[in-house]
């Protein structure tokens, strides 16, 4: 139990840190451009579910009036056969630092995995006879994972797996000790979903190459809060979804990398029309697209692809290097926020203190913290929980102020202190 | 050349009858649901996409402004998580004949027909050493042609190809023919995609369970215009598009049909979280669903899902009977309006005169369609162009009226007439 004077002071302080650093934060004025949310305190879950912006709401109901409603089955020709590799252009442009044509949305994210895991395990076939091994981390996320186990069984590889440090994550050394010439291809997460910790993109991608295999990185938890180079690092291949830090809407669709040299080489299996040379030639035979396109598979989900176009504009604007400025300042706040507030009522860290390893979200654990945040869920206060007891304070940069995470920090320690065990 | 006042006589009478059609018609008051198009004069498409609703911009909006923007993430326990498995159940009742637990809407045809394909394939080969055949028509639909390509060379499976005719599509004699103990699987549209042929869904799907093959049904072009029995004519699975004339918008997620008895049993492939026993369990390893949400990969596209409700609340408000009734009308007017406008300038009907084995669609030919559906567009008429030399007139019973439908012949009528060639 903390001393009351002193617990009132150090909130006190807190209180005034959260303002200074709202006040000097240069991405403040962007806070606006999101929708308010009556009720709401704070919203410390724009890692599962970004917050749409003020304007989405208009544009989607213009989308419907206009281009649906008016324009008919001719914005097919107009604007919508392009739209998944424009948008595609678009997030390898402003955060994953992919030139043109190589990044395409589509599908989800879980769709899009199989796919390029598919297609990188068919060309080991194709090219080696001893490539017969598929490397990936226990901690991954559970579709990664179940995808990796059954595209392996199905393609007859085997399953090689890392185990992760609980908090920093995946180490190149980790990545060293499990990859050899056997190796077809490695696949790891960017940022991991529970810990937020941030790999080595450019080392483990090296690492990948330098026994020959292909590298593919789910991007989930970092595209839009993480400046990336996948050109310049060498990355083979990428998938991301689109409806944390890209604001997409909740089911928006997944994105794809695939770099140049692979296009035309690697295939994916789900050769639907949209896949084909010609989409419109519907000949005899299937001629697949030797391009980017060639990841597609049926129509794609147009309704689905509007929202994000805002954020897009947003983070161009803002520019991903200061998102992620202020990205890096908001868990640093949040992690003392913790410390000061609630590593004194027994929560432990689950994230690591150095913020240039960690991704936009810091987790914490307590026992209690499924009641806990049931309760504050329904008094306007949002983190995430993660199974067993964790807590996600997951912090968009350009929709989360100082004072919304110390909110949700000090809203976690009075459910906890009020909490009836 | 047609005598100019015989012409005129005719043209007068088909008006007269096209008003007086209108005016009895028992569903013409749906008419007023769906949202004004400016400057489209007739819209022949809805087999392609079908129209927005009148409240749908505001819906969207709604959801917008209150479900994503103020519940937030907790909309997903509210009610997105089940949106997947309601929507399907109440395609299912309306059009499918298909008691709840056994539909799903989900990713798109493509992907689906993927998934089920690889399902019944994998079963036949767990199964039975023998059945080693897909059977399908050449006719079919691209994206199913290319689907059958592929899944069969992955798992080792031959593909045994159909001729149908092609103005009455695939005959039961044609399947008999095709199928034996060694048939896997026999995949089919229901209705044809260029002539508009209607299939005998009872009848295949009895002949290929004699021979013990799985029957699929790919419904894009029947979901919404023709009822059917899938419970009661044994069909094993089925798939089919939401935005034809289930009207959910530019590339609205699709739908899947599979049997009771066969879940848990026929497994696909892309095993993502969505597919797993317990989502939020995150366990080391894959645990299927054993039921119908075995079929769902990833993240549910929610806003893609949203504008075909209004049109489901449509089609059960006017009975998916007396939309087939008027479908049958609409179809026999175009045909008559053909044979008095169209017919005479030298252009071919390439559908049945026979309304029982039609869908909703009439298809003409005549080799000035390409430009002359180029100029109807721009004109704001807006039938569909089909290669090489096609132009079908899809009529979607609750938005289409008799006078619109001749608008449209009348239109074709005279940019053939003013063609120059």
């Amino acid at each position: 139990m903390t001393d009351t004077r002193d617990a009132a002071t150090i909130e006190h302080s807190l209180l005034d840190l959260a303002d200074a650093l709202d006040a000097a934060d240069p991405l403040h004025a962007h806070l606006d451009a999101f929708a308010d949310a009556p009720g709401v305190s704070a919203y410390l879950d724009g890692n599962s579910l970004g917050r749409p912006l003020k304007d989405t709401p208009e544009k989607l109901a213009a989308f419907v009036r206009d281009d649906w409603g008016t324009r008919l089955i001719r914005s097919w020709d107009e604007q919508w056969m392009v739209l998944p590799m424009e948008l595609g252009d678009r997030i390898g442009r402003v955060t994953l630092g992919a030139a043109e044509g190589q990044t395409v949305v589509a599908d989800s994210t879980s769709v899009l995995i199989y796919k390029l895991m598919r297609a990188a395990l068919r060309h080991a076939q194709e090219t080696s006879g001893t490539r017969t091994e598929l490397v990936i981390e226990s901690g991954n996320f559970p579709t990664d994972r179940f995808m990796a186990e059954g595209v392996a069984a199905e393609t007859g590889m085997t399953v090689r797996w890392i185990e992760p440090d609980p908090v920093l994550g995946v180490q190149i050394s980790d990545v060293v000790a499990a990859i050899s010439e056997r190796t077809a291809l490695v696949s790891l997460s960017h940022v991991d979903y529970r810990s937020g910790a941030l790999a080595d993109m450019p080392g483990i991608t090296t690492a990948a190459h330098e026994v020959g295999a292909l590298m593919m990185w789910d991007l989930c938890h970092s595209a839009g809060v993480v400046p990336m180079q996948l050109d310049a690092w060498g990355v083979d291949m990428a998938v991301g979804c689109t409806y944390k830090y890209l604001n997409g809407g909740p089911g928006s669709p997944a994105f794809a990398y695939l770099r140049r040299e692979h296009q035309g080489v690697l295939r994916q299996p789900i050769q639907g029309w949209w896949s084909a040379a010609d989409i419109f030639a519907m000949g005899p035979q299937y001629a697949p697209a030797g391009d980017i396109r060639q990841l597609l598979s049926g129509t794609p989900p147009i309704t689905s692809m509007l929202a994000m176009q805002g954020m897009l504009d947003l983070i161009e604007q803002a520019s991903i290097e200061a998102i992620r400025e202020k990205s890096l300042s908001l868990t640093d706040f949040a992690v003392r926020a913790y410390d000061e507030m609630l590593a004194p009522l027994g929560v432990r860290l689950l994230s690591t203190r150095d913020a240039a390893l960690r991704g936009s979200h810091v987790t914490i654990g307590h026992p209690d913290f499924r009641a806990v945040t049931q309760r504050l869920w329904s008094d306007g206060i949002i983190p995430d929980f993660r199974y067993p007891d964790g807590i996600r304070l997951g912090l968009s940069p350009l929709s989360t102020s100082y004072a919304e995470t110390l909110t949700g920090v000090l809203a976690v320690r009075d459910a906890l202190e009020s909490h009836d065990r």
